[in-house]
């Protein structure tokens, strides 16, 4: 169904991997193709695909990528240490890269391939049910606002926060969207809007700070975001800005939601302040449609993500269940629900 | 002084208006003359002159070049009416054109531009001293997060929030500035790091959205923002985003300053939510760069201004003197104490 408006994100094609180009969107619908994982190293760190449970599958079909290209394991292996450091935060990419290693280890290629497929295949049944658990928690007629790019784009498909969104949306329960655009990447402008308006869901697309005067107008009935990686205690690395939209959930009485597949939570992360925050290019700050707009060489910081502390989360939605105010015994018990047996 | 590395924003040149053109800042230098109404009321609308102070002079040098350029004093006060107009949010704009009108009324052309020169000189004085006291309120090595551009291009010269950075910048109490770039028309990014680097002052400039982490990470130690309108209660309309700021400030217990002449505060508006706040054009928001960002036909919604409560203001500082905790007696108080005689 999905497949129907957006293109799948992530393909396995010939031996190779078709990746939609989220740099073209929304303009142009294109594909990259990376036939081996210099290519697809290169395709993550340029954000042509990004999103945590994206990465997740990416990082699996690039062992396979890997598997098909090297014969050696020792090389099959640096190669794939070589996918799960391409980006730091999202702890999906590395997990992507492990479940696929593992099949590669008692498999072979075609484990790993194998492997890859189920993780696709799970990401997208994972979507669909914290869609429609996270569209339960929803008010009739909410109005939601949303942040960065947690949809179809950022998955396989059907998208985590999206997912709720859309969920909603087929049961009569949203109203609107408020798209935070989300610099520097601008990935809510570009990207979420772009699959909101193919979804036929109405929404209005603002700057970042923006979000306070809907908050204090008393406009925004709900935040639903998704995450980059969960710590043990239920802290939440997402996009930069997240954690001023639940500083201002909370100060407005608003609920704050986190989508999210138990694929993104890393029991080996205590707390969010140990969470490997990206410092991407200065340029994505500096430069505005390709032009510079700060002085030459002025000073900028641009930190990719920030944590949310546990306390100011509502409820974490995931595949297994939907956490409430998350710590670390409930973390603890979603993550045992969906691991298989 | 601020003539040295700062050009004046506005000047009275052989009868006509000479603007810095804010539009072609950082990257260069150069100037807007409006030699009639018509061209001035452009040239507020497209930004190449903004801020509040700087519109305060703007709207009396308006009259002076309607004096000069109209005979009739009904066509005088039609123009003025023109150009108060062409802004709603700064009440400085208003303000100023009826300065002037009053000067024209009993001195005629002499009587305008007298006025408005008046005011230009006074702008650059009260801004000095809001420096000075808003200085003395700021920790030493004082890491401070400023917002869109309340400079010297924001006034006629030395600026309001920059004024308070820059005067506490030569008495060595300012370690570093956060500057929010101040999307969508970005006159943090583009003007302030600008005035910030001309002046020598140590500033990092981040996406707006990232100013929670900052706060989160302890390394905001003030705010310091400027106002375009002030109730009468103390509630104040400034730059989107401010009200976000203040959340942010309040929930980290961090002092939250407005800097701001007099002149800024409209008795005749009872609280924030009163103040007219001016809807700018979409693509604003949908273009960045000049090049589209949004899906073709996005909707978007583009304050160009929010309100944010006096309860979460910690001091405004004017010219005659700091006004903490504001309310309404303090607000009439410290206008009383600027008016003359």
């Amino acid at each position: 169904m999905s497949g129907d408006v957006i293109p799948r994100t992530i393909e396995w094609r010939n031996g190779s991997i078709r990746l939609v180009d989220q740099r073209a969107l929304p303009d142009a619908v294109r594909f990259v193709v990376c036939r081996d994982v210099d290519e697809l190293v290169a395709a993550i760190r340029e954000l042509v695909v990004r999103g945590a449970p994206a990465l997740g599958a990416v990082g699996a079909f690039g062992v396979a990528l890997a598997a098909r290209t090297a014969s050696r394991s020792v090389d099959v292996r640096r190669a794939a240490r070589r996918v799960a450091a391409a980006r730091p935060t999202a702890v999906n990419l590395a997990w992507g890269v492990d479940q696929a290693l593992a099949a590669y280890a008692t498999g072979g290629a075609a484990g790993a391939l194998e492997r890859a497929r189920a993780i696709a295949a799970a990401d997208v049944e994972a979507n669909r049910r914290i869609g429609a658990l996270g569209a339960a928690l929803l008010p009739v007629d909410a109005r939601v606002l949303t942040h960065c790019n947690a949809g179809a784009l950022a998955c396989v498909g059907y998208g985590t926060a999206v997912g709720v969104l859309r969920a909603a949306h087929e049961v009569g329960r949203l109203a609107s969207v408020w798209v935070g655009e989300t610099r520097p990447v601008l990935q809510g402008a570009r990207l979420t809007a772009w699959e909101l308006s193919r979804l036929g869901i109405e929404h209005r697309v603002i700057v970042d700070a923006a979000a306070g005067s809907y908050f204090a107008a008393g406009s925004v009935d709900a935040v639903v975001v998704g995450a980059d990686r969960i710590a043990a205690n239920g802290d939440v690395a997402n996009k930069i800005g997240t954690y001023t939209l639940a500083v201002l959930a909370r100060a407005h009485r608003v609920p704050f939601y986190v989508a999210a597949p138990t694929t993104t939570i890393d029991l080996a992360i205590g707390r969010g302040a140990d969470i490997p925050i990206e410092a991407r290019p200065a340029r994505e700050v500096s430069h505005h449609g390709g032009v510079r707009q700060t002085p030459r060489g002025a000073a900028v910081a641009n930190p990719a993500f920030d944590v949310t502390p546990a306390r100011l989360v509502t409820a974490i939605v995931t595949e297994t269940g939907v956490l409430s105010r998350p710590n670390r015994a409930r973390v603890r018990a979603v993550v045992a629900d969906a691991e298989p047996g």
